[in-house]
């Protein structure tokens, strides 16, 4: 098939290319850098970070018997996207191409601009240069279970039956983020909804908890595979953020009271999740959308648990818990249904001790690198 | 109070602007006449559009004893919108600067783009602008009932507890909207949402139906400070449709069966409504939402007033059912509450045969102007 990612220098989208290139499709590689621009910006720097697409193309080149295609521009752009459309008429677009970080959103005008633009823009542009070129294309796009925030009942996929004084509706399930980053892909989830009823496109919406973890079959052959690692408190989530602090040996530091439950995936997993989403495309007119995490936790388990890794391997490690930077609930009732992708056969790699201590070695070797200033909270919610 | 009008050049806006200069407000009256530009380029110009605001600004002076100030230029443009903010310091801004057409927003990628821009970069220079200069400002923001689109099941006030699975919890109701216009008053509603919990802004958010009428106290005092009348397909409503299709006696033309219901509300009735908001503010960290209408109607019952209307003074009426250029249901469930501005005290002009009357009188002096071509459907929903 032809697969066009947007996104694919980022985090999931480099090992995507890999694996769907390994997969014998046509794979276009599109991004602009712009994650890495922004992490500089903000010195945020990834611990690990590939370099550029070009160089990192010929190195699979020589490795595998495989290779992608790449095109460098700003999604954002709708001639930019056209031509690309037209040209390559995909079969299927995986759009990762979105600002990831909710505190950069949350930094101040410029930042949350940006974020904003960037995010609907990109999803925008998407959406009409494959109107106009190629409309049975299946789009994936990425959102998250940010999306859905932390309501006092479960969690569905998606959707949700609504009974109401005897009469029911089903509905796009009731979305209520806590971020600014998280409140554009709830847009963007409204967006294609609309766009899928009225013109008919196909569309996976993916509701992705936390990823977390290095390898996957690819990245684990040269370290030059291996995707970025970001530790610091804007671009690096929980378990990249933990796992370094116990290398530093400086204390885990838990948000508030540690109680936020979140689902999370291994990055393998989400590979999978998005491999089985190829097979099982929407018709015209659907907007399939599933769960993407294996199992919940609250911060305080995970923190544990890097904590006993870290002791396994004779560093001591203490959990500090600090003023919460983030609004957000710190005990509260969380149960997300997850079954979809479980009946189209996902089996899962869950967070075990192995895995952590796998992504702990990779960190180790870069111990000298790491800038442990960054991985306290730099930004706050409140104005 | 200091109040400030964006879009004060617009069927709302300006009899807004006159009505509160009259309750002895100081008012900033906000425009850049973007709705004039657009009716311009589509053929789809009013046949009732008063002089520029500077004109109308002098003949109000004149008729009135008082005045208002006019700041011209462009809501999304962050730099124009705070630099305003911080001179003016409003107590309360209502916020009216959105294109207000639903067939405007599906022509195609550059209507649309337009569109997905113009209201929601407004919306998001104004919150941005609010926040860092008068966060205690009270924004009135002008959605509509097209937002809920025409669910199964009774449409509340903005909010639904959903009891699931034995447990509760209060949503934003699960929005559905019929046309990228109505999507971008979704999108608004959920930004002004993430908004008012993560900083503490007070908004009043208005879900409003379908308005029609042309007259208020200030507007029958003089020809020129009646608001604007569009009667074409993309930017008339359907009152001023038919009303102008028997003025100029050709068929009213109904869409489809004609059993699609929503709730209409009169001129008059939503300056009130605004008033009434004014006066009951939110408390920071609250959104208020009303349904802003006052009685439900099908397609088929307007289409029958205006008839009998029309054949009271003599003019022979037909109604025709044409191929509906929208996607959208015409027959369905439709009732919507909208208690919350009778018990604040609202009492409603509803839509008589008098009423009707009257403007069917204005139209008529203006018959030789009506170009009856542009009164049918020019935009489809499908691609």
């Amino acid at each position: 098939m032809n697969i066009m990612i947007l996104g694919s220098d980022g985090y999931l989208g480099w090992p995507m290319t890999m694996r769907l290139a390994n997969l014998n499709h046509n794979v276009l590689a599109v991004d602009n850098y712009y994650r890495r621009l922004i992490a500089k910006e903000t010195d945020s720097e990834a611990l690990i970070e590939g370099p550029n697409l070009k160089r990192r193309q010929k190195l699979f080149e020589n490795k595998f018997s495989n290779s992608f295609e790449i095109k460098i521009g700003d999604c954002t752009d709708y001639y930019f996207m056209s031509n690309m459309i037209k040209k390559f008429m995909p079969d299927v677009v995986i759009h990762f191409a979105e600002q990831p970080s909710a505190p950069y959103s949350m930094i101040d005008y410029f930042s949350a601009k940006k974020t904003f633009d960037n995010n609907l823009n990109s999803t925008f542009s998407l959406i009409w240069a494959i109107l106009e070129n190629k409309p049975d294309c299946h789009i994936i796009k990425l959102g998250t279970m940010g999306e859905y925030g932390t309501p006092n009942i479960d969690i569905e996929e998606g959707w949700l039956d609504i009974n109401h004084k005897g009469r029911s509706q089903k509905f796009l399930y009731p979305r209520q983020a806590s971020s600014l980053y998280h409140t554009t892909k709830v847009l963007d989830t409204d967006l294609l909804w609309f766009y899928v009823r009225a013109y008919g496109l196909k569309v996976t919406d993916l509701m992705q908890g936390p990823v977390y973890g290095l390898f996957t079959d690819e990245s684990r052959v040269n370290d030059e595979f291996l995707p970025n690692f970001h530790y610091d408190d804007i671009f690096g989530t929980l378990v990249n953020r933990l796992i370094t602090q116990a290398v530093a040996g400086i204390p885990l530091t838990v948000y508030g009271e540690g109680g936020q439950t979140r689902g999370y995936i291994n990055l393998s997993d989400t590979l999978k999740c998005i491999e089985l989403s190829i097979l099982n495309p929407p018709k015209a007119s659907e907007l399939k959308i599933m769960n993407q995490f294996t199992e919940q936790f609250t911060v305080n388990e995970i923190a544990e648990k890097v904590k006993l890794v870290s002791e396994k391997k004779g560093r001591k490690c203490e959990i500090k818990k600090i003023k919460n930077p983030r609004k957000e609930m710190e005990n509260h009732y969380y149960n997300a249904i997850h079954s979809n992708f479980s009946q189209l056969g996902l089996k899962p790699n869950l967070m075990t001790e192995d895995i952590l201590s796998e992504i702990f070695d990779k960190v180790m070797e870069r111990k000298e690198l790491i800038n442990s200033e960054i991985a306290l909270p730099r930004v706050r919610w409140n104005k």
